[in-house]
């Protein structure tokens, strides 16, 4: 096959926008969707500008696109356990310390776009938040987990805890030294399992 | 007295400023600290782009006045219960769903600010939550609160049950029908409470 057949054509393309949303996923992180600059995110993905608009169509489809990829990451990675809560905020604790960029474009989203009238939530991220509270449910419904907190106020909760040592936390206070952040993290764990009692 | 007296002087120069951060208020809450215009504040508030300067340095000093009101605000208006921090929570909840600005405020300055090298906490924010987290260590060591949390622990997960339904909160779903927040603040309350046991 020759360098320019169809599947190299499409590698390429893929290689780039892959690059494109590694350049956006900075880019958004740190200056929000309003300070996020098409040209610096060509720039720094080596490709051209035009092809931003004709993978993505525009700034805010192309951070949608950033964000459905971030909350598909984190599915991946971070598997909803509802039969172990806990556990589950453990393991999310320990990926968001290691992924900051995750609440940061979280954090942008909300304050940007929801109640705003630009959009609500990107459907990756109220589908992940339906189905955790439908499983939820479902164990509830098994009588695998205690039903007096409703199945919504159980997620958010479960997930308020485990957001709420990060650095985007508006209350928190800065994350101390590495010892601080082990006893911070159990005290996550211990806190959702006092949810369940 | 005439009108140009001092103390007529003194209490335009008081309005004004006033209108100043009553304007900046809203510019910073729906655009952040770097999208937020001068020009808009001034021209909002009926003051010459000059006085912003003259009264408070620079935005990011305007910025600063702004939040530290607003902090005094909510420990004017919540004050800090550490012998009822189920009961603090509801307040704060109550406070905080009337009050949208004052958690947008916050949520902005950690994304534009914390981990920036731009600097930490306003003096004011640091000083609240080290008075919280002083005053539930109080608690603990006269025995009226349990101890196995951290003082800092237990502070900043009350905190952030109270706000895991807040509009700003990276991960909630939309805040439902009025029904549904009285279901969300009395889950709040009680999962408080159950931190406590």
């Amino acid at each position: 096959m020759s360098e320019q057949s169809q599947p190299s054509r499409t590698r390429d393309a893929e290689a780039t926008k892959a690059r494109l949303l590694r350049a956006a996923t900075a880019e958004f992180a740190a200056h929000g969707i309003a300070g996020a600059r098409v040209d610096r995110i060509s720039t720094a993905a080596r490709a051209n500008k035009a092809l931003i608009y004709a993978y993505f169509g525009n700034k805010d489809r192309l951070f949608d696109a950033v964000l459905d990829a971030h909350v598909a990451r984190v599915l991946d990675e971070v598997p909803f356990t509802p039969e172990d809560l806990p556990g589950y905020a453990g393991h999310l604790f320990d990926f968001l310390l290691a992924n900051p960029n995750q609440l940061r474009l979280a954090a942008w989203q909300r304050l940007e776009r929801a109640g705003t009238g630009a959009g609500g939530d990107p459907a990756g991220m109220s589908d992940s938040m339906r189905r955790k509270i439908d499983a939820v449910a479902g164990e509830q419904g098994a009588r695998r987990l205690p039903a007096d907190f409703a199945p919504a106020d159980l997620v958010v909760f479960t997930l308020a805890l485990t957001c709420a040592w990060m650095p985007t936390s508006a209350m928190a206070p800065t994350l101390g030294d590495g010892d601080r952040i082990e006893g911070h993290r159990a005290a996550v764990v211990e806190a959702v399992r006092r949810l369940l009692r």
